[in-house]
């Protein structure tokens, strides 16, 4: 039996990223900027992208923004990211635009199913995978299984309540979540707070701190602190083989701090957890996004309920066709 | 196909129960106490129990006490309630004193997979179960399967670290955990603590708590508000259908204060996740230990990976024979 090429899609706030994967490994890649204008034309886009890749994928995997419901494909809870994101259904508008069988996944699980299986957690039944950026997220890839939860949220490590973030205010709406101290966004605000210096980004707070900047280095302290917490709680109750951590705010000054916490408050008789720095760097989206294709293709079940009924026909590779995007 | 009848047996510190089951129903059970005197005595009375009942069962599921890996079988660390635990092949130790299939998992995880299945979560994929007792722990079914983890600890929900906790000392060796505030001695040292009143155990500050003792129900007030924060954590990283609380210290008023606590750290997306009593009482642990011989009979590898070959051959029902036993 040989190994399928699967297509996948990685939808972001700034860019759509698409590429071919066999095996885990990225055959070709392509990203354009994900349009301002609709999800019309953001479901458009990925699917240009994807045909412009040829290959003749045996299906297609999508990893998307917001709160997405693996079994309907639809967006239940969107970020503002993307305007007229909620109640789109991501995995009919790719399956009818390229003819191919279709998944949905969360963007930060399809991170970790990618650095569970192909990546820093390759060949580990158990991971759980953390994504520190414009907010914290993650997934919890369990006994082999991608976790999807009652409503596809499974895995928002960003919302744990931990004594760090108590009284403060979280993007979701409550308050004294981990996010709410660790994500880039709270530590570039934890800075303007201790300083009074407003519009400095976490890049900036990261090169104060490798300066020898105190305040600088304090809130990244802090937010790797509450991180290690929220870890090792979630570690105590998955008893994972290894914790995974990436994103664009995972500086080294942040695991760093994380370690003592996450060692302070593990479960002793689980002794030392490994935690490790993500592997596959900005693929690691698409890779699980491949991946879950994947699965859901050895499954027999890509896209159901409304599995098309001879999914690569008429599936033309670099061909793009107006009437089929759209 | 027939329904199998399976044997359940449940050992706790004072009390070993064992059961027939089927289907989720207990057709018949019987206890003993649990000798002092050793592993050995433990199971012979577990085996003992087992064969008192008749009924020809196919199989035997354990639930036991301490960190059990369910795939080796081993005991790789324990409570002090049972004296020589550590180590003891709890599935051998079964299967050749009754010439049975069996497996072992955490008692615990047998209580979240008996009310998952066939109680307060029947028919949910994604069931988070807690037991509040002489600890606080608890068990993860998600997606249908009981999740064990990389050494069996899945689902020690009474270690996730939460503000109400942050400084006192937990029975597992570190400081922070909502054990160290919810679990039945928690609340009893904490009323001793306010009060002075030493020797007061829970039963007797929950009487207080409902006669208007302030310090009997600010204790519980503060375990609840733990339970809550730390299970909204978990919510919202594992997205289930349903949470199922029970145990002996799982009285009303402290699901009371979990409750607002609870609803105040969930992820507002996710909705009002339900939270409900457990429904099986003493038989949860009996009904999922039966559900795990179940399913590893339909899985073909109950007590993997020394499957005795002729598994029910020389079992002879209520024979109770010195020479089987050991």
């Amino acid at each position: 039996m040989t190994t399928p090429i699967l297509a996948a899609v990685d939808i972001g706030g700034t860019k759509t990223a698409a590429a071919l994967v066999r095996g885990g490994t990225v055959l070709a890649r392509t990203q354009a900027p994900t349009p301002a204008s609709g999800a019309a034309a953001v479901l458009d886009t990925a699917a240009a992208l994807v045909r412009s890749l040829g290959g003749a994928p045996a299906a297609v995997g999508v990893g998307a923004p917001g709160l997405v419901d693996p079994d309907t494909g639809l967006v239940n809870a969107a970020s503002s990211l993307i305007h007229g994101w909620s109640g789109v259904d991501v995995r009919a508008g790719l399956r009818d635009r390229l003819r191919l069988p279709a998944v949905v996944l969360g963007d930060v699980q399809a991170f970790t199913l990618g650095e569970a299986v192909h990546g820093a957690g390759r060949g580990l039944p158990t991971v759980l995978g953390v994504a520190v950026g414009t907010g914290v997220g993650g997934g919890v890839h369990a006994a082999g299984r991608l976790l999807t939860g009652r409503l596809g949220a499974a895995g928002h490590v960003g919302h744990v309540p931990v004594p760090q973030a108590v009284g403060r205010p979280c993007p979701c709406g409550v308050s004294g979540h981990v996010e709410a101290v660790a994500s880039g966004p709270a530590m570039a605000a934890g800075y303007a707070a201790r300083t009074g210096a407003l519009g400095v980004a976490l890049p900036e707070v990261v090169r104060r701190a490798r300066a020898g900047d105190e305040y600088a280095r304090a809130v990244i302290a802090t937010a790797g602190e509450a991180l290690g917490t929220a870890l090792a709680g979630l570690a105590n109750v998955l008893d994972p083989d290894r914790i995974v951590v990436g994103g664009g705010a995972a500086v080294p000054e942040l695991l760093d701090a994380l370690r003592p916490a996450f060692a302070a408050s593990c479960l002793p008789v689980l002794g030392a957890v490994p935690l490790v720095p993500a592997a596959l760097g900005t693929d690691a989206p698409l890779v699980g996004a491949a991946e879950a294709a994947r699965r859901a293709l050895a499954s027999g079940a890509p896209g159901s309920p409304a599995r098309p009924a001879a999914a690569p026909t008429g599936y033309a590779g670099t061909d793009v066709d107006p009437a089929v995007a759209r």
